[in-house]
């Protein structure tokens, strides 16, 4: 076996899925492939205990020795997605409720209620055998709490039991009606409770709910994930000690937060499909979804990524590596040729410690058959498999990577902002992620790498900050954003409401008038076709969306063509006062960059730059070569200066590696199918 | 206090939103804000009764006191849109329920059923106590019924209780369940039923309900509506002497009749919010959303007041007006600079007695805290309120306003006629209120005033009258349209179905074919990307989405290209035997008018021209300045002979005064963040 | 009475709907019409039994006596196609669920579930009545069973009686629960149950459900569809010596086994309905929708009629031919002058026995009052009525039409296939109509008559056999298309499942790699936006949808530009690898035709070509008239060789026949208004 690296591989492998005589040759080969690390068994409740009571833990006991024999870490899951069809005809108030006031049903996965009480016993109790068994196995070097979180709507939840979780919890939060009352502004329309007891989630009522009860009602169901999980890492923690915990994040996801949920695990991971979140999530423009269907938007694993890095001690894997086509978008396209390397070494260049793929191999059965894997349903290596091994080669002849620095740029996001434009987006076209895409992009488009950071974060060593949104500016926040000496930058909407989601009676942006002496006196929405635009600098931009009309005793550093603020600032505070055009802002910041003496590099819209201590990382996304200039005389060690379509180049600008770059990928995995291996 | 004027100002007013110590304050400055009346209470329910049988009176003596002391006339509500949280729990029977078959539940607002007998008798112990409390206080000069009935869905409900009350009305309709059977058509599909005890509301049956039961449904509950508010009407008549009862109404909606509900009120009102309602109503074209997204349809505002003032004794309120975006549509707009005046403006020259702006102050918190207001959450005037005073300002100028006139041209409405649309659209394009605002839109792009009517009034003083359509043309209707010497011009349908949605045996358009010799023997929708065209006097117009085919003995006044009647005359009758297009209509009204002699002004698409005794308004939506040649020598009372945009101008063609026009609105108000004042 | 035609005329007539004083004229009339079959009775239940046990004959023995003394030929219903209300009432549990957990209700049709145990009851009592009857009456030549089945989304149901009549299908499949845990890949997500009676329909889940228990509910859902129609027809035969049974098909309608239904029926018919289903059908281009929406698709009807011919040993019914505008599309457009004469001709064309027209008279009341017919609600002959009549006199001239022959070309479609695309279509573009239609659209405009043939049909005697997708590739297919000795060409996805939809192991396209050395290793669906192109034989060609990845040892036939296969092929074996663009499929047959020395010829895109026998038929669905070159010196039966927009031509190419085409149909029908005639 050879040495383990400080970049490595891990693979996501169901030994439950395959016939137990194939699982040494797997082991074997899985080893040779230069893969380390081995997650198993996140779905195998009814494998596990097929009966209630009854434990099979055999087989499972097989499978692992032969995992960890053949040199791999083992990472052991806890089965609770997947709660088995015994379980659910015995407790069926397990099940979470839709919104339209019945319950879901058995027959995918992750049906149960957070904040089931009957699922929380039953989650103890599998938790605790299957901890007990495996908690000090030598093979098992760490643990994955559950499996993706919320996903398929599970966050929010209607069930009977729902109303009396959420009632405890707003008294803990409250105290009394009366701060509940007046904190909602029941009064409003002849709401006011007369205790806990009369409060309910907000379903099914008539005309549009109390905006702060829908926020409370998501406050508290993330809390209900958070405390979920942590049940599990408690009990993970007693038997298995010297392990770590994780939990595998779906990428560009908000319904919960999972900074708060990452306090009790030793660092997180997350699960990375760049063509299938560029598919799916609003992020991402309808636009991207034809023009880069085939490789993904250029900062949707980066971003994935840097938010999940936020959530650690610089420590993150990808737990689930994209290695060929999904199943799960409106689309399902091919990644093209090079991409499977690509964001591979974009993880790597992003700090990940290890990209586990997902999966082993293509299983020929059930809900993910065509979801592809790094094999083919019939064991030969596929595409992505070769792309994966090139990868593999070439990390061999790196040497270990520098750890990631932390960047001069930070960009400040919250989950609980989120909820906040969603309870009150105010028109069908503004969302948070999309808004926090045009910030990041604009700031990569200018070559900066970014630290992503939770509110509160100390700001200090920052040249740059960006907030593309935060309604609520709490104490915290504000003395975190007074401690940072960059420029500082936020959208449209920050500081318009209190932690009650009302308005501040100072009127927005509340709190950061302290630094940005306006008032917003009226806020607007726009449908996108609505073409206004902005002028600063001799420059005009289109800008649509939003508005937020102020008043101020400043002069706008940017207007509309109506002579309203569009920007304003006041020294090194800036706000935004619309919904900004990606190329407004990368004028912007480069002009706030410049100011700061920080270097940027304006990038050809799919192209991006990664820095990893002295190494650069550049990947293209589009279909031209690029000339890498800015790397100078510096040396490459993959790749060279011209940086080919789908291609990757890295270079050490100490320049004191001789080492020269490797051939960008070659055209012979184009040609795999006449090449194929047995795995 | 200064002295009453013909045309005034009233506010809406929430005494328990605002601490106790702000109201004294308040109403002085409403008063100097030159504003009559005030109108409170509708959704204090939960303050005024906070448990069963407990009346918290004191806080609301206080509250009218302190305002009916600084001489502000009060508009009393009754509480009765939002039923409090013990009620809901205690009697959980009065909540509406969905065609899903699920009851929806307390958390907005207008969470009742019409039909159910629990609210009926809560609704009298509750309208009882306040009409007894307060039908006597001087400082009351009328009431408001409920709020917005029928708003969010409400008209229709399928409670259990609603079978009953289904069965009930159907019974006193047809007598016999034989003549039902026969009515409905019912053996058409087995569906003959044996008593009324049978018949069920039509919600989730399998494939097409019965067209006569669907409307039946329609009509039964319009008529719930309009017997529950009449409820409270006559508990207020009994308490409060000499005082006014009116509702207000939503604009443009059409789920339940308003004029049969205003038959037991003393005049009408109604809520005016021109963007929102371009943004989300079905009578305007998708590019207005876009186009017009700040300044509203230029016929929004004004067929809402006509619409208004058709359903009373020449005197109607415009409720609430829009003094400030609001947050309801897909989208929400700042009304451009200048529309709130406008708007106002607009209302008067329609004939509003009082305007009465939403809300004196935008509330920071609940369901509509971006719901904005004459003054801002900081208590300053906002934009809206700016230009509220300047109208107010102007109108001291003006001494009382003559009394509006009856026009020479009437537009013929009928609620009946959009539920009989409704259950049979034909297409997924084709809906009343467009083809109303496409009858509407012409005759007022050629400078005429408009009156709308309710079928079956008289026609004898009209020159011109335009029926959109009117299905089914009753032996009433049929004799007030042949009371008509003038023009009379039906659009496609009209006749084509008898009071039980039959099709007539003599074929469309039915009784009209003593007048009209023709036969529609087949009917056709398209999708609106179908372009015929048709032909007439020369020109060729656009003619899509509908067409009635039909014989006669008559040749077609204008044809389609393939030969087909598009348009029939006989005289003073004509058939427009399609959806006819804005220009086809301008051009062939155009025609009718001059034959007549009735003046037309051929306007731009966004100027619009009211007439009231001898002054006459003009309004300007667009963007550029338009020259009021047809104003010749007179006198302006207000702005000049160039309409600048947004603006409004007044002229006496009597031309008696000698006042000089004030100026057209200041640029000040662009400015208006400077020049904040407190109120 | 006229002598029996070879192909005849048939009416659907309601006598309950009518007075009965009307009866006999009308069946004078509809026999002066040159009519010989009148459908009665499917919705006729609650007047045959008003109540439970009490039934009505004497009305019906009526009627038919009428309809029979007149020479008509009846053709009875059994009326389960609508319950009536006291049913509903007494027994509920005869109601279909929705997929949200809740019944359906009375108050359309259709509303019975076919696995309620309590309507199979009922049904046996109600044909067991009516067949008993009228099973020998001489007046009656044959049945229909119910009335389109499936309609309104009724295939499936989710009631609680559906549990267990789902677990028994699938004991009865699977034998053990083993069996099918292994078919189900249940061990994918902790799904394994433990027996049968665990088993549940799939809805309502979390997440995704296992697609082979979807696939397998469909299965069941349509057995049950086949056994339930089943009862019927072995009640009539067991009453009705000597009589035909047969069942209306829904046209384009996938959601049952129309092959295995059509096994217990004498003969199938189809309702042929083409401008609604080209309105609402995913078969069809939504541009076909604006541009043809007078005349349909000119693949519409003929691929209906084609399809039923497919069913039935080479006979078979339009049951209900449009005679005039629907009233069930998002549009409902009036069919262009010309098109009820052309399309009943093409049904006789594609060899229709007899086309029964929907329906005698317009009913003036209930659902289906603007469903237009042979004669309009005043009784009058509508425009259809003209143009039906007129193909009565052309036929009269025909004698005897040659019998339908073979082709020598075959389609191949399954049923079971659209359900495996439905289960996973992997993109919200891609469905088995659509691409179903491209095939035979390619086929028929290079001028060939198609034969549409079940899976596992004798192939052997044809040319060029399509087969656009076959998920699963059974023994019996493979031996199937083994038997071919022509060009047979494959469509995606092929082979790409097995039986219990699983990937096949030696990867797709499975038991096709016996004549196919390929292997598909990944799949990929495009937005149709994205613009593939593909290279053959000099041309290039869009792509777009979808296309699998195939490696083999085989050069590809036609290749993308990035150099992946685009269509393999092996001697007489093809696959195409992608949903592939009409233009290029109509080259590709072509050049597969020239080989085999099949000819072909080029049609324009709105001019379509059949035989029967020696004759052939040419119609035009286009705007511009086209010279029927291909006729040479034949003899025109119908037309001439200039064919007419709208018209049909028929010509002898044995060139025996003297006779001179009748005159293409005259512009008097456009004038049909003034030349009206009582019916």
């Amino acid at each position: 076996m050879k040495q383990k690296r400080s970049c490595t591989f891990g693979v996501c492998y169901y030994p439950e899925q395959w016939p137990e005589e194939r699982w040494a040759g797997d082991a074997r080969a899985i080893v040779d492939f230069g893969i380390e690390f081995v997650r198993i068994a996140e779905f195998a409740w009814s494998r596990i205990e097929p009966d209630r009571g009854r434990f099979e833990w055999a087989w499972l006991d097989r499978a692992i020795a032969t995992l960890a024999d053949s040199g791999l870490g083992v990472v052991m899951c806890t089965p609770t997605a997947t709660p088995p069809k015994w379980l659910v005809d015995e407790r069926p108030d397990i099940l979470p409720w839709n919104a339209d006031g019945n319950p879901r049903r058995f027959g995918g996965r992750r049906h149960y209620c957070y904040s089931s009480p009957t699922y929380r016993e039953e989650t103890i109790r599998i938790c605790e055998a299957v901890a007990a068994r495996y908690g000090d196995h030598p093979g098992v070097v760490g643990w994955q709490t559950d499996n993706e979180h919320g996903n398929h709507g599970t966050v929010l939840s209607f069930a009977p039991h729902c109303v009396h979780a959420f009632q405890q919890w707003l008294e803990s939060r409250y105290g009394t009606i009366n701060r509940l009352n007046e904190a909602w502004g029941t009064v409003f329309w002849s709401q006011e409770y007369r205790s806990f007891a009369d409060v309910e989630p907000p379903y099914r009522q008539v005309g549009r709910a109390n905006m702060a009860q829908v926020l409370d009602y998501k406050r508290f169901s993330s809390d209900q994930v958070v405390s979920y999980d942590r049940l599990q890492a408690e009990i993970i923690r007693r038997h298995s000690p010297g392990r770590w915990i994780t939990h595998n994040y779906i990428g560009h996801f908000w319904d919960f937060d999972h900074f708060a949920l990452s306090r009790h695990l030793d660092f997180p991971s997350v699960n990375n499909y760049p063509v299938l979140m560029t598919d799916r999530r609003p992020a991402f423009a309808d636009e991207s979804r034809v023009t880069l269907a085939r490789v993904g938007h250029p900062d949707c694993g980066p971003f994935n990524f840097d938010m999940t890095r936020a959530q650690g001690p610089n420590r993150w894997w990808v737990m689930e590596a994209m290695s060929g086509p999904a199943d799960a978008g409106y689309q399902n396209t091919n990644p093209a040729p090079g991409m499977i390397r690509l964001w591979t070494w974009e993880a790597f260049a992003h700090g990940a410690e290890v990209v586990s793929y997902f999966r082993w191999r293509q299983v020929h059965y059930a809900q993910e058959q065509w979801w592809h894997a790094l094999h083919r349903p019939d064991g030969l290596l596929s595409r992505g498999g070769h792309e994966a091994r090139k990868v593999s080669d070439e990390l061999d002849q790196f040497g270990p990577l520098p750890p990631p620095d932390r960047s001069r740029v930070a960009l400040v996001v919250d989950y609980e902002a989120n909820w906040m434009i969603e309870v009150q987006p105010h028109s069908e076209w503004f969302n948070y992620p999309r808004l926090v895409q045009v910030f990041y992009a604009a700031l990569r488009r200018l070559g900066l790498d970014v630290d992503i950071v939770p509110v509160g974060a100390d700001l200090a060593a920052y040249d740059l900050v960006a907030v593309p949104t935060l309604p609520h500016v709490s104490d915290e926040a504000l003395r975190a954003f007074e401690g940072c000496r960059g420029g500082i930058v936020f959208g449209p909407r920050s500081g318009s409401k209190t932690q009650d989601y009302q308005i501040p009676l100072s009127m927005p942006p509340g709190p950061l008038q302290r630094h940005l002496p306006l008032r917003v006196h009226a806020v607007e929405s726009l449908r996108p076709e609505i073409a206004d635009t902005l002028a600063w600098k001799g420059g005009t931009y289109r800008a649509g969306l939003w508005r937020d009309y102020a008043g101020a005793d400043l002069d706008p550093e940017a207007s509309f063509s109506d002579g309203e603020g569009a920007v304003w600032r006041n020294g090194n505070w800036h706000y935004v006062a619309h919904h900004p055009d990606e190329e407004f802002l990368i004028d912007y910041f480069e002009h706030l960059a410049q100011e700061r003496g920080l270097q940027t590099t304006r990038l050809p819209a799919l192209v991006r730059l990664r820095r990893r201590g002295s190494y650069t990382f550049a990947f293209n996304y589009g279909t031209e070569p690029f000339e890498l200039s800015m790397a100078g005389q510096a040396s490459f060690i993959l790749g060279s200066s011209v940086l080919h379509p789908r291609d990757v180049a890295v270079w050490d600008h100490t320049g004191t590696r001789p080492r020269q770059g490797t051939a960008s990928h070659s055209g012979s995995l184009k040609n795999s199918h006449k090449h194929e291996e047995i795995a």
